[in-house]
């Protein structure tokens, strides 16, 4: 649910109303006065007596926008027809498309695309191995992977469900970094099969991108891949977040005058995201971390602490601290959050160290209310598009990949990652930085490039490429 | 390698000649003395003394572009710049690309597309599957499938050897039924991890077309897929060739005023493309069948004989015949050729039954030049695009599927490529049928169509859709 009317719950409603004045102002009020915002409003068929007018609207909810075409129905002389939500029906078919780069116009066309003509490049490709990512799709193509067990904050919902995310990332590959991603939504949820998987499908590929993983599988699942694949392997879930996460956290830790080794920095949430997170941060120099879950602060001698935990719980939480999340937040610098909505309160935040920052980023509802933690905190940054500092992916995966695809790099160090972060943090030059613009917008032009550029420098200087 | 100079081995030879007339049609002259034909040439640059010339020539084969090449060299005042294969060329990054269907301008686009908005897409197929086929790209996708063990005719290259095939099959799928096909080249051999790997990407696609396996792996992988998935698989070398020699073998025998069930057929060849003819034409009504290997022919007690190839002599071989092919043909009606080059001589064709029906069609080179079969037989075919009557699987595949996607199948039946042979046979008029035009060309129109048509009509009409 939005905060505000948003075109993610967007109807279309075709109605007849009466050819009088005041009809479309009547329409239009009584959206508005129900909570919602007319963004279209268009004349479809005109008679002496009846109007037939499709209205489109945006509504806060599935549920808001339902009360907004019973707003309309009540309206007198209004006739309601067809109710089109345009999410829905931008779906309709799958939202990507194979289509070919050469023409088949004749048999001359056709003896190059195709026999007799391709028999030549596959035996130079069988020559010489090497030459596939010169002259076939592995040069710009990724596999876009998940096997359906965390679908954005929906869960397990299974193969089939997350296609259309999967669709969706594609459509943003292409959309933002010129890259060719087709998505697989894997049949299974075990570890070894989604590796095995993932291994005999990567010869057409030149990177893969993990999606909608759970944690902990996700960290093996990645690991495997990594060994044995000589392609780049990047869940971005984990790392894409940790990218934009450092990025923001460097720009926000400049407006507010402070250094990242100096700062007492407490997380919540120790999942994909959490895990990768502070993994960037100490490898950017952070040296004070407290990560915090639903049971309170990581620490070695928490009761039934796990492995995975209980490692994480070693390198970090330099003052033993044991206790809540409130109570770690007191006096911290710094607050990133990848856990669940309402966890911590103004008046949490009122206790922070002067010039603190929020980083709330639990998706759809944020650990604290944007507005609410900027009565307490300098610079506050969330997930959600409505509010100043959006934390979205989108920053990050497309530059990484294209640069990952530029330098034809076989893997995906932690070196990469913080350059393709300094790029991404320093699109926002200084005197265009301050609390409420600590990163750009999805769609300012520069971003791919800045973090392409970092990326495929960083892949081309280091040892194994 | 070509009889006549093909676009296939093509290149593109940017060279400078003196300004001075009579320069160009040397250059003309020059190739079509070597044996080649200019198909274009471009001025690209123009000096007083100096003209640069861009000359695009089609050639027999790679050596004989490099003798046309030389041929130029040779001329006085000629100075040979960069010499550029167009196959090559066409094939820079790859034949196909992954394009966004849906525009991506703005946060309402982003919200739409992807998050929040995707979410609700997701609930939607999470709680009716079979939505799926409404609202994401499964609608209209099929993956292509290979293990690289049997490219075209040049034997096992592998799966990333394979990939520029693939390719070319995806973009003959749009071109011809503007079906979404992406290439998977699996980077196994084994039968079980074949299967496996299939299973696990399949929530995906509505389809699946398996290609370049090797016999006889290739009848088992396309058995086991069928009794495990949901959505059709078919394996076009083994069938799409079937349904095209049907459709070709319906036609020719309405020229030479033959019935199918009365006629004595030899067919050379019984791997994948040899078996599946086979069973495609017993199933169509025929009844007197001998199918010959590189041993000779297919009889029950022949010595060494294997499991498979037995089964298939108990079905064929009415009158026990034992001996070679040249043995076998002798007094029959119809020779089909899937098998390996110059194994049938004019004179063996000289003892066939009057008003024969030859289709020679092992690839590059056939069982017999089509020149020669003609002086004798009455109807001759081949694979190849330069002799009248190719027998290409571009003509069934592309229809075959778009018809299996339109009705939603699930399976591939026997009753289903029959119906496919009959419409492809249909759309060559009876006012138009004559032996030299037993098949439409590829590029007809009304091909796909056809094909698709009786496909989804049979599709709909059998009990498990």
């Amino acid at each position: 649910m939005s905060v505000v009317p948003s075109a993610s719950y967007s109807v279309t409603v075709r109605l007849e109303v009466p050819a009088a004045g005041g009809s479309v102002s009547r329409l239009t009020t009584a959206v508005e006065q129900a909570g919602g915002i007319v963004t279209a409003l268009d004349v479809t068929a005109s008679g002496p007596q009846r109007v037939q007018i499709d209205v489109t609207m945006a509504a806060r909810s599935s549920e808001h926008a339902g009360e907004l075409v019973e707003a309309l129905r009540a309206l007198d002389g209004v006739a309601i027809g067809r109710v089109s939500d345009r999410t829905f029906l931008l779906h309709l078919g799958g939202k990507i498309e194979v289509t070919s780069k050469v023409p088949i116009r004749n048999r001359d066309d056709l003896s190059m695309v195709y026999t007799p003509g391709v028999a030549r490049i596959c035996l130079a490709i069988a020559d010489n191995p090497d030459d596939a990512r010169r002259l076939t799709i592995k040069r710009n193509t990724i596999a876009v992977v998940t096997d359906g067990s965390a679908v954005l904050g929906l869960g397990n919902l299974g193969a089939t469900a997350a296609l259309p995310v999967m669709e969706g990332k594609a459509a943003l590959f292409k959309r933002f970094a010129g890259i060719d991603a087709f998505p697989l939504c894997l049949d299974t949820q075990d570890v070894d099969e989604i590796v095995e998987t993932v291994v005999r499908i990567a010869p057409v590929f030149a990177g893969i991108n993990l999606e909608d993983i759970s944690a902990p599988r996700c960290f093996e699942v990645e690991a495997r891949l990594r060994e044995r694949l000589d392609i780049p392997v990047f869940h971005d879930d984990q790392h894409g977040t940790a990218i934009v996460v450092l990025a923001a956290l460097t720009n926000a830790l400049r407006v507010v005058g402070k250094q990242l080794p100096a700062v007492r920095i407490v997380m919540a949430g120790a999942g994909a995201a959490g895990t990768a997170i502070l993994e960037l941060l100490l490898a950017a120099g952070a040296v004070d971390v407290v990560v915090c879950d639903e049971h309170g602060a990581l620490h070695p001698d928490r009761p039934g602490i796990d492995e995975r935990l209980c490692a994480l719980a070693r390198r970090t939480n330099p003052r033993g601290y044991a206790g809540s999340l409130a109570g770690a937040v007191e006096g911290a610098d710094v607050f990133i959050g990848v856990s669940a909505p309402g966890i911590l309160t103004g008046a949490d935040v009122a206790t922070m160290a002067p010039r603190s920052v929020v980083f709330a980023l639990a998706n759809p509802d944020p650990e604290i209310d944007p507005a609410e933690a900027a009565e307490h905190a300098e610079v506050v940054a969330t997930g959600r598009s409505d509010a100043p500092n959006q934390i979205n992916n989108v920053l990050a995966f497309p530059g990484v990949f294209r640069g990952l695809l530029d330098a034809q790099s076989r893997t995906v160090s932690q070196e990469l990652m913080l350059a393709a972060a300094r790029a991404l943090a320093g699109v926002v030059r200084a005197e265009e930085l301050n609390a409420a613009y600590i990163v750009p917008s999805v769609f300012h032009p520069g971003v791919t490039e800045a973090v392409a550029g970092a990326v495929s420098g960083a892949a081309s200087g280091s040892a194994a490429g």
